[in-house]
């Protein structure tokens, strides 16, 4: 049995992650993979209960970069042992809607918590389970708000941070993208979605062989 | 302004904490301290949404050490940024039942979060608020069994391990006395609850000077 593949999507908000995965998903399925597609946070009952603490505080609370990061942290340890790495083990493609780039990302902009410590974290807790393949997607700060205001529903402790912090956490994907060349792709997402699919899914099959 | 204390309560489960605590308040205020009595993981409203998460997980679900470890830390970051360091600058005197000691030995028994890691992780989080002093409660296993027993209420996910488990916690806690006696005063809890709270009483008049 071959070893699954590891995917995950990065970017900021309103970059159009859930669109791309949804037309990755199908074209992963179509070429006779079994797929699974998950999120962080969250993606397992108890990593889930840990993304509604992080991202919806009781009211008039808030958490520190630190106290994010090792939430974010914990919520990955029980994604990774209890739904990842299995997949992976049974030879499935895991699709993943922000990994831990996102938590290098932001939970270090804006005096956040210093990147060393993000980086051993991640040791800790990713281990030997690096993404096989990242895509980032990268949209103005502007373009991704006018995105996010057309969505219904209420918005998190992240999606509610002014433009500034939106576009530091913009700059900070761009350099992820470019100091990590041979795991990540960064893809521009102000083009048609069909655009966008088509040069995600030419990196998947060029990267991963598919 | 004088700046305050930070007294922390340590020990198994069934090992007499409360009591003491309640008793050392009242001689800490008697003698015309301002108390501060907190406990971990909680003692504010978010790391005490943490507490609910990590002691009571969601039917047939579980924790790994790892996240155990992780959890315990973020609900100690919000719970010193917010409480612990605001009320010893006021020169307040904050008596804390478990704290970053709990998380050592928990987390590392039985198959845990190896000791560098959780060093490493308390050296992030606690920084320079170590306790001036921390009271090690000792009870043989069998009589905190009995005294647990005696208690009301369901069981948490640690007081529902069993004996081998709470045999090491003991253990653990024994040698880390052992081993930082500057900061850290072991008591035997069989002792009868008045002769427990001198000795508590003498080790915070001897070391901290009350």
């Amino acid at each position: 049995m071959s070893t699954g593949c590891f995917i995950t999507l990065e970017g900021g908000e309103g970059t159009g992650k859930s669109t791309l995965i949804s037309e990755l998903c199908s074209r992963l399925e179509a070429s006779g993979k079994t797929v699974v597609r998950t999120r962080e946070p969250g993606g397992t009952p108890l990593a889930e209960s840990i993304r509604n603490l992080v991202l919806h505080p009781q009211d008039g609370q808030a958490w520190s970069p630190m106290a994010e990061a090792l939430l974010m942290n914990a919520a990955r340890t029980d994604h990774l042992e209890k739904l990842i790495r299995p997949a992976i083990a049974r030879g499935d493609w895991v699709v993943c809607d922000r990994f831990a780039d996102s938590t290098r990302v932001y939970q270090s902009v804006t005096d956040g918590v210093k990147e060393d410590v993000l980086a051993l974290m991640e040791q800790f807790v990713v281990a030997g389970t690096k993404p096989d393949l990242t895509l980032v997607l990268d949209v103005p700060v502007a373009v991704a708000l006018e995105r996010r205001q057309s969505r219904a529903g209420a918005q998190d402790a992240f999606e509610a941070r002014d433009a500034a912090f939106h576009q530091r956490v913009r700059e900070a994907f761009l350099q992820l993208a470019n100091r990590e060349k041979d795991r990540c792709v960064l893809i521009d997402a102000t083009l048609p979605i069909d655009t966008v699919a088509d040069r995600a899914w030419s990196a998947v099959t060029t990267r991963l062989g598919n």
